[in-house]
């Protein structure tokens, strides 16, 4: 096992790595910024190094420096957390040069999941649902005609050149379809220069469900279940859940094993999440991440596994504690992500916290490093915590959820939880009956 | 269900029962002495009537006080935590008088339990293993050296009008029984007037297990297994495990067993403890807490079970929510009872807490009424909060708690948070092996 861990984050899950490493007998070295040397994680590592200033590519993504503090520390192991460098396959190349671990999968397997293309073409061939579309760009009318019949109305045809929502047009049935590709081939042309268009089969209110996935050196590989991850806003994950609403024991240990089998067969090492739409019953992939998730806690709350205790160990060449056999699912969880930001406007609220009391009892986590007399730097995410409740149904789960909402204090800035105390006295929300889109809509109504 | 609960309690207690209301949708009534008005649970609960002066005879303890509070506020039922009132016969029945539901089993099963002689004789008559002695008086040396060869040494004689040690005596083989019984008969006579004895098998390093039963007026009996708190220090309890290490699953499901039954047989309603002596894998009763305990959360952590939900279920003479075939142990948890004294002299340390701040992540929950700015009033016992550890398995747990504990801040007053941190160094504490009399030998060696 590692004598030494290198944390190469900031914030909650920079403290979430200090904990796991405290519970396995591991030193720990944080890394910070100027910004940061009155955090959490810094005050209670073993050690810590300042890397640089505030701007996170003179600090946190300074691949040197980092590679510095490990050296001057004696580290023999970093753990990149999410954001910053946990997915930076050089990054992982780089420790490696230097005979220093990189927690995480290899990096060959980051380069691969991060090349979107490559990665959509490798899991299906492994097995994993993709959209239907069409394989390449479509020539002429005709073709996509055929296209649009064969995976079925409503379809989206994009600009292959594209991105940002230019050259994007739906066609909802055949007669839509000329119309939707002409002006789609007329923005492609203008946006990008280019009018080569594809097509995918459109998805109108799906949810986002990821499936957990771990996998070790010795041969062992396991799925974790899902967390439901639809309440979005901007494409940001707001509160996500554990098991999703939307799925039956049977749906889960179906697409379950799909992505183990799939791991598997990529010969991927650590967690990771692939994550999904869903819509009608069926998964379509949208990409996989190779590093620990934000809302990994869901996920620990119902199995009891502490994901992060486990990727240690497999980087250690250790085999995982469980088997798939071992994975439970006991109740439900929720995690709202606690940010710094007006709950109406989303306008950033950093500065300096006055009183910061957080809920407690049966079944509520809190995961923060924030606390009373901290000063919320301006230069990075808005996160400050994450409060995780844990019930033995999903209907326990939520009024524990009201009663810690109502329980937890942050005087001094503005933070998301009014936000979550209105989401919790919505009807659709209360029933898990939302998609992608509905925390946008339910936004615009308030 | 009942609309609105009064809690006539104070501290962390307090709170603990205001969640669980709040989770179930039921109002909250705060009540408090004048010393208490900016307790957490005041603050938090729906209404808070203020019953009298910090003398908790005057407040706490006023029984015409908290029925008028009922009365003022519609409760339809009062939780009476753990101490103060909640084995109160008498308060049970003034309640009822008044229609008002007591949460908690009936008067006549508080006064029976309350009564230590006729709760020993009731629970024998039930099957339940009480300490072997004589019954009743011994009347000379010949029958006392027959007694103590049927029970086997050593035996402990002791004055039949006695307590507090005094008129006590233990023989260790028959050469030392004629001698400790003219020692006896000697102090007995001197101190009580009455050198009557009697006798009982010594105990010398026993542990203290307890089993929690819980009954419904449905018909339905479980127990929860048990908790091992022979942590303690003058006869209070200090640290608090479940599962008790010197336990296994079989000697576990046998005194549960044994337990049920005979709560069942006694018609008890309601959650209970009954509190026992174990040494050389044999049980000895000692009494039954006819009240929810301080270190309840030990077994809602392995249980999965919330022990206030169920009281208030069966209170309201609805089904408790599961049956002993749902009871499963997974893990382990360990509560630390967080006193604001010094950890070294046990003096207490009222006063202001300036900084509070929780250990968090998984694993780790706190039942506390503290904040920063908190006044503890010298009035009351000095619990201020508890820290609760969950782990899969004892060693997990411990590690998980010395990592808590180096969160744990309370700043401005002393607390035993040291003391823990001590313990967890200790091997014998580490190991489980450890006896009623372990703590104080410990502390005695600091």
């Amino acid at each position: 096992m590692f004598e030494k861990v290198l944390i190469a984050n900031r914030g909650e899950i920079a403290l979430r790595v200090h904990r796991a490493c405290q519970e396995m007998g591991i030193s720990t070295v944080a890394i910070h910024s100027t910004a940061d040397e009155n955090a959490m994680h810094v005050r209670l590592a073993d050690e810590s190094v300042c890397i640089g200033p505030p701007s996170a590519a003179d600090s946190y993504l300074n691949i040197p420096a980092i590679i510095s503090a490990c050296e001057i520390t004696g580290a023999d192991a970093v753990h990149p957390g999410y954001g910053f460098l946990s997915e930076n396959a050089r990054f992982a190349d780089i420790l490696d040069e230097h005979g220093i671990t990189f927690i995480g999968p290899s990096a060959d397997h980051i380069r691969l999941m991060g090349d979107k293309i490559a990665a959509k073409t490798t899991v299906k061939r492994l097995g994993i649902p993709v959209v239907p579309g069409s394989d390449g760009a479509v020539t002429n009318d005709i073709e996509a005609k055929a296209i649009a019949e064969e995976i079925g109305y409503p379809v989206l045809v994009k600009a292959a050149a594209g991105g940002g929502g230019r050259g994007m047009k739906v066609a909802r049935n055949a007669k839509e379809l000329p119309h939707a590709l002409s002006n789609a081939r007329t923005e492609a042309k203008a946006a990008f220069g280019d009018d080569a268009l594809y097509m995918e089969k459109y998805l109108g209110q799906p949810r986002h469900i990821e499936v957990q996935v771990i996998a070790d050196s010795h041969g062992n590989v396991a799925h974790m279940g899902e967390r439901d991850c639809s309440l979005q806003r901007r494409h940001q994950k707001v509160l996500e859940e554990a098991p999703s609403p939307a799925l039956n024991a049977e749906a889960r240990a179906k697409i379950g094993d799909i992505v183990a089998r799939a791991i598997e067969g990529l010969g991927y090492l650590g967690v990771g999440t692939v994550e999904f739409l869903y819509e009608n019953g069926e998964f379509y992939f949208i990409e996989m991440n190779t590093r620990l998730q934000v809302e990994h806690p869901v996920t620990e709350m119902i199995t009891g596994i502490d994901l992060v205790r486990e990727q240690i160990r497999i980087a250690a060449g250790l085999e995982m504690s469980f088997r798939q056999e071992d994975v439970t699912f006991t109740g439900h969880a929720i995690e709202c992500r606690i940010n710094a930001e007006n709950a109406r406007t989303f306008v950033p609220s950093p500065g300096t916290i006055r009183d910061f009391h957080t809920p407690g009892g049966l079944g509520v986590r809190v995961d923060s490093g924030a606390y009373g007399g901290y000063r919320i730097p301006p230069y990075y995410d808005s996160l400050i915590g994450k409060l995780i409740v844990h019930g033995r149904n999903r209907n326990e789960c939520l009024m524990r959820l009201r009663r810690a909402l109502n329980e937890f204090v942050v005087d001094g800035v503005d933070t998301t939880i009014p936000l979550f105390k209105d989401l919790i006295n919505e009807p659709d929300f209360m029933n898990g009956d939302y998609h992608i889109h509905w925390l946008e809509d339910f936004l615009a109504k308030l």
